[in-house]
């Protein structure tokens, strides 16, 4: 791997430098780009974070981060301790005007000016603008600098607009790196291959062969301790607006003109656009949303979403949600793009399925299966091809069976796949935001979501309920099933 | 496997019952089907040969055809035993008009008149008129009497007529079955259900779509002790105007209204009369002929064509031969579909390759590869489709890697592959002729081939050379670059 090209030396400044993200991500993923001799060994990971702890303290946690989300066979002393050198830390709440920022602009200074720097804001959304003017303020904000926002932005087009403003005021947009981790999953990414390297696939994206498209994101977890935030954002906000929404407009899109990020972004925003829009009145008909009950798996019992809260809880937060989207252009015309994500689900499972149309006829003794191209993102990564075949066994007659023609891409190309993060933050110090959102994408998605949010806060449909450990409540089958569709889950 | 549907009780009445192609495929073959429960044990399989062997010496052949030919794990010595049993022989020359027919007629006496007789005719093809004219003058052509003609049927149209004409006078049509066993192969047959349950193929299946398709019959042994037939035949006659040419109507054949044997004949027939003409002035354009000079296969010598036939021979017949040839309907255009075939190739390989055609634009740092759909018939029977997908390393921009999506039929379905004349032999005790050709067939197939033929025998083409153990000719590679394209070996 050493020939992979590096990246120029850079200063990462991460705010909330102590919180789970940084532990579990960003510190595991640098580490890794490091290894693969990506970073050069005169950058510096600077974390900040208010607990008053020393660089050593720092980088002992750093380093008990590696040993508990690095594998083991990956992680190697010599370059962990190599690479802990990287890492200074400054005691700095960020949302503060008059924090320790002295300490944090010495260390900045000890490099060149021009040297690319990162911040990244892994603290909650409402602090950006301020983090974002305390560094304008103090100076930090160079011609070289970028800022990378994690999700989620905002909870609706009112608030992201606040937050997108907050920021923008003192970073230009092509250097507001919005990040959804989603779009660095090398599935995801692979959508752009298969669709635009593949005339086979291509020549079959649209509504001319294309029955219909679900894109699915569940969990087998319920909230945990993310409760308190959970109970304020709900499925729609945490998964599909962003994420799904996301996914959607890479399977959706056309081509685009180029690879450059504004050309791709372009055709996103178009997807986007084209969404039919939902209205309050229209939830009950386009939406389901649910909140688990007590559920089984096995014989553990597992807890109900108001048990999960806590003592006395009530909510009427979704923790699951299907929606029936459509894109109103000249490719898909009323091919329904089935979203849904949901917690407690009975299988963790992120992934796309492309149902094609079924033959207009069939000869055969048995009407085939229509064809199917499952594209997984998670657990594993590949793409499965359902095709009818002859079946082997001499019979009288030429019967169908059906196989599953199936690429694991790491198995196949027996290479570690890297984690999303591993590309996204060095995407940042290349200045490329091809896999980034940009301003009007997340708006667009606002737009869209907002009248569902309305549409519920009104209860125009119920809030229905299904056990924890299934796979949602029955009102999502029967969502599909006016159109004679059916889940993956239930497809035979 | 006890599940399989048996056939009806039946007579088998082979002629050539001593020779090459009884023993190694047509005892095995019935075999395999009677451990299956296909056959009933009342059925009988009458060997019939000039020789002087007893009834006990023939099932001494027999037995040891199996032990020769069937896989040991598949030889049950009891099931061996009672197979044995049906077996049977009557020393006959069944050209000659006052041979021992009463011992023929009688044994067949011994089974009631509407059983299934099945006249598997093993022999020179010179003899199936004066066959056939014996069985019909000793009565033994009984309403339930099929006749089955091993290929080659003829050497030309005028031959071919004759000999059709021979065996027509005395069996009606529909009980006349043409054998090409590369019909009876899972690959090939999995063609029609490949294209017609799969609309992702089959709407891929055209001029839009596909570059050029490459049929390929590959061998690696020479002649061997086949040369004084061989040389009287050549790779046209052997190989093209046959096999190929039947895989090339399945592989282009319009979607028939249905599996009824005239419904998927008259298919291919359209195909066959839509072959463009090649004319003896045309040969120098759209073929290439070659015979196999001496070569190597690592240290070993490989003898020359001359060397095979043996002392002084002189010989101008091919061992080689590239077509290209064009189907002109609306479907295909003018899409080249490359023939080939060869004695003392690189590699044993029977194979198509649809070639599509290139993305018609390139977002991505480097061109994708067409996609290609590999479709192996010979030594084992898969599918691969080549698609181009992300490389999953974490360079600065989307590169591209091939990925070769491969289904090996046999391994997936954990199923033996029964042997193409298994599923035969049953098809014509069935009645069922749609894996058989029908005598329109082999006259369009003769009428394409004996201009070519013609201009061969006129030297409108030189008969080029190619080392014993190499691809062919280099004028075969020329016939494809002419038009841009390449031989699937030669691809990277």
């Amino acid at each position: 791997m050493a020939q992979l090209p590096p990246v120029d030396t850079f200063d990462y400044i991460v705010f909330g430098a102590t919180g789970d993200l940084t532990m579990r991500k960003l510190l595991p993923a640098l580490y890794y780009r490091y290894r693969d001799g990506q970073i050069p060994d005169d950058s510096r990971i600077i974390g900040t974070a208010r607990s008053p702890l020393s660089r050593e303290d720092y980088q002992a946690r750093a380093e008990k981060a590696l040993r508990n989300f690095v594998k083991a066979e990956d992680l190697n002393d010599d370059t962990a301790r190599r690479f802990l050198d990287l890492v200074h830390y400054v005691s700095l709440n960020g949302a503060e005007a008059d924090s320790t920022w002295p300490a944090l602009k010495s260390l900045l200074a000890e490099t060149p000016a021009d040297r690319i720097r990162v911040y990244y804001l892994a603290t909650a959304p409402g602090l950006y603008g301020q983090i974002c003017e305390n560094l304008s303020n103090q100076g930090l904000v160079t011609p070289q600098s970028r800022v990378v926002l994690e999700k989620p932005i905002g909870t609706d087009l009112l608030s992201a607009d606040a937050i997108n403003d907050g920021v923008g005021k003192h970073f230009p947009e092509n250097h507001i790196f919005r990040i959804d981790h989603y779009l660095g999953k090398e599935t995801v990414q692979n959508l752009i291959a298969l669709r635009f390297a593949n005339p086979v696939f291509e020549r079959l994206w649209s509504s001319d062969a294309i029955d219909y498209i679900q894109i699915t994101a569940a969990e087998t977890v319920g909230v945990e301790g993310r409760g308190p935030y959970y109970d304020k954002s709900g499925a729609l906000r945490d998964m599909i607006q962003n994420h799904l929404l996301q996914v959607l407009c890479l399977v959706a899109m056309d081509p685009p003109g180029s690879l450059e990020a504004d050309s791709l972004r372009n055709e996103k925003l178009k997807v986007l656009h084209a969404l039919r829009p939902i209205s309050p009145e229209d939830v009950a008909t386009f939406t389901v949303r649910g909140q688990y009950t007590r559920g089984k798996n096995g014989d553990k019992t597992l807890p109900s979403y108001l048990e999960d809260l806590g003592q006395d809880a009530t909510s009427s937060t979704e923790t699951y949600v299907a929606i029936r989207a459509e894109i109103h252009s000249w490719r898909w015309g009323t091919v329904p793009f089935y979203l849904r994500s949901g917690k407690r689900m009975a299988e963790k499972c992120s992934e796309i399925v492309i149902q094609f149309k079924a033959a207009p006829w069939s000869i055969f003794p048995t009407r085939p299966d229509a064809n199917r191209l499952v594209i997984r993102i998670q657990p594993d990564e590949g793409v499965t091809l359902s095709v009818s075949t002859k079946d082997p066994t001499p019979t009288d007659s030429l019967a169908l069976r059906r196989a599953d023609i199936d690429i694991a891409f790491e198995t196949a190309f027996s290479t570690r796949y890297p984690d999303a993060y591993e590309r996204l933050l060095l995407d940042v110090v290349r200045g490329d935001p091809v896999l980034f959102i940009r301003r009007d994408e997340v708006e667009a998605a606002w737009r869209w979501a907002d009248p569902i949010l309305k549409g519920w806060s009104e209860n125009k449909v119920p809030l229905e309920s299904y056990p924890a450990g299934s796979w949602g409540p029955a009102a999502a089958k029967a969502l599909l099933a006016r159109s004679g569709h059916q889940w993956h889950e239930d497809m035979v």
